[in-house]
């Protein structure tokens, strides 16, 4: 049974902080192992990533078989259908359109101190992209994450993708190739994560790392940061569905569940002021998990974290979403619009009832790589921005710095930072 | 003596790689110390506060003195002078105009299949920001990390700066007020920052916390780092000089002092094509020295980390500076920005003879908050962006569904996510 909450009631802020801080993953117990595995690849190398290769994805390879070949992904391209490869051409050409958008402009200004400032994007050197192997092997991820990478400018992009016992999956190979991947390695893990890190014989370091992962690669990911720098570390995935008494139950329904079969620690929560919908929505969610491949999945998923929150008044319960901050949004309600203007914090919104958030996921064109966990409060979608830097830049003349000395000098001698003015008084002195 | 590598040596490459490698500080067994403040912060709340505060700071301060009051901070402002407060004042507003031109835009578009897409930018609801106590506590910090949060919209900003034994300063709590703080905590290290992240009794929780801070800070931000957002780590301060036969050595002499007096782990490194400005320049550094009040630093930093790098040709070292991706680089040659297009990795960039890097630090108007330990290959120095997080936005009619409707659910499929695709179906049979 999913949580009910209703706001009326006097123990609905109880439950909805038990809501709130809910743990849906443990992880630091792989803090150590994940630790382990680094020293070791930073020691050994090529050697260490076959040895753990060999005993985590039950697969031996050679250092001149790490890497995934040109023909390899030939061949994985020509086992993809037509419709297949046409359906993620069409996926990436919409995500590369909307992500071409927001690419940063740079700025440089002359003052009227004669000073000239601003500022220089560049895209950075190098970037890691992990892809989880098994069930959670992605084409559509590969999509979300190389494309901005690309956008960006990155001019070297590595993916490392486990293959336990060899298996690939093709179209995350052909979506590689679509997406302008440049080098492929079939590893996976903790050990991954260290050899983009730090590099090894054959694979040459990269500057940042992303993509999502299990335990062991968020733990990774945890450890490198600083030596690179990391996308946000994904937790278990979440929607928030918003709907009035004009929304169809049956389609709440299906997004609920399509949240809910990613995995059996998501959470898909429905609020709303109707008790009538709440309720036809819930027999739908049970009438729909009858027939769904993954009900296991989706039906405990459903069980452990769904939730049903009923609120006297949608614009009102606008703070409960705040504190929320869902990875994903959605507003099935009469004027979706309004509402989303009164919300600060959610990763993405997807506005009406003809926006299924699965559209998002694949071919609507914003990312789908979103902060969980409510780090919506705080952080952004994954963005071109995130495969970029920005470099400030600061000019003075003679007259300028003339002018700006007085000031600079002054918070120098009171921050007791004798040698900061000096730098600047020497200058003066011509 | 700073180390001096010439890279027409055989040995350069190997030199240049310790260089690179050498590790200025070490903080790994703080972290257990830092995890225990945080669990008995969170336990104990104020209680724990004021029992570190009263162990760390010999300050005995009670739930009702944590906060430093309106008039405490109106006696402060009071007790700096009047040139001092225009220096703040002059600094204030040209931070605040070159942080204005980098506010994010919104975007919105309908593209031709009928879908509307874009994104929407939103103040992070409340910032906290750390300020460190004794001589590492500046006025100039508080400017840098405050004003790009109230230029993005924050509207609670809340600031933490440990008083050890009581002692204030005066022209940090100007600042603060200057800036547009809005609560000040005389708390800090690892408890203040539990307390920014979890919330006291007295403290309401933040959901980022930004400011830089000793070993303790800076473990105890990486461990609340998913609860809030933080910014970078930052380490020891480091400035690269770049200078051909035109520049002064006095005055780069002064430019490598004023980054050296930080600190004794931070790093001035001079690159040149000229032998003679390289020795003259070391001549001028101990000449300097002499005189300076913070020669022990000074001294003690650019013996251990200093470094002079005499090159054969500066276009061809721009690999090399892109290896070392300095926090700061001066580029004082006769063309500065040719030089400055070439490079990749910098965080701020100060063109010209005139612009010494002290310039930056106070008044120039780019933040001096800025990646350091070889973190520019992947990250930019604080901006408005920092205090701004991005909502993706995604709206479909029904024709624009039913458009992109086969691609998803064939992506969806291939994936094996019915619940996806049956969330897109579901909507097409009316």
């Amino acid at each position: 049974m999913p949580i009910r909450l209703d706001d009326r009631d006097a123990r609905f802020a109880e439950g909805f902080a038990a809501l709130l801080s809910a743990k849906r993953e443990v992880s630091e117990e792989v803090d150590r192992v994940a630790a382990d595995i680094i020293a070791e690849v930073r020691a050994r190398g090529d050697a260490a990533l076959i040895a753990y290769t060999s005993r985590f994805d039950a697969l031996d390879l050679a250092p001149r078989t790490l890497r995934v070949s040109e023909a390899e992904i030939d061949a994985a391209v020509a086992a993809c259908s037509p419709e297949l490869l046409e359906a993620l051409e069409t996926a990436r050409a919409r995500i590369e359109t909307y992500h071409r958008r927001q690419k940063p402009e740079d700025s440089w200004v002359k003052d009227e101190a004669g000073v000239e400032s601003g500022w220089r994007w560049s895209a950075i050197e190098a970037v890691g992209l992990y892809v989880p192997g098994g069930t959670a092997s992605y084409p559509s991820s590969v999509l979300m994450n190389a494309i901005p990478a690309k956008v960006a400018g990155v001019p070297r992009i590595v993916m490392v993708a486990p293959t336990p016992r060899g298996e690939t999956n093709p179209l995350v190979l052909a979506a590689a190739r679509l997406a302008g991947v440049d080098e492929v390695y079939r590893i996976g893990g903790a050990q991954a994560v260290a050899a983009l890190a730090y590099g090894t014989e054959t694979i040459a370091p990269v500057a940042k790392i992303v993509g999502p992962g299990n335990a062991y690669v968020a733990a990774a990911k945890r450890r490198v940061f600083g030596q690179v720098g990391i996308d946000m570390i994904a937790g278990p995935s979440e929607v928030l569905v918003i709907a009035d008494r004009t929304a169809n139950p049956d389609w709440i329904a299906a997004d609920l569940l399509a949240q809910a079969e990613h995995d059996v620690s998501a959470q898909s929560i429905l609020m709303t002021d109707d008790a009538a919908l709440a309720a036809e929505v819930e027999k739908a969610v049970a009438a729909q998990l009858a027939t769904l491949p993954r009900a296991g999945i989706a039906g405990k998923s459903w069980q452990d974290f769904g939730a049903i929150l009923l609120v006297a008044d949608l614009e009102a319960a606008v703070p409960l979403v705040d504190r929320l901050a869902p990875e994903h949004l959605e507003i099935i309600t009469e004027h979706p619009e309004r509402l989303a203007g009164l919300i600060r914090n959610a990763g993405a919104i997807f506005l009406g009832g003809h926006t299924p958030e699965a559209i998002g996921d694949y071919v609507g064109g914003p990312n789908h790589v979103l902060p969980t966990a409510r780090s919506a409060r705080f952080s952004s979608g994954l963005g071109v921005g995130d495969f970029m830097k920005r470099t400030s830049l600061l000019k003075c003349g003679p007259e300028g710095l003339r002018r700006l000395a007085p000031a600079a000098t002054q918070l120098a001698e009171a921050e007791g930072l004798q040698a900061h003015g000096r730098s600047v008084t020497i200058r003066l002195n011509l």
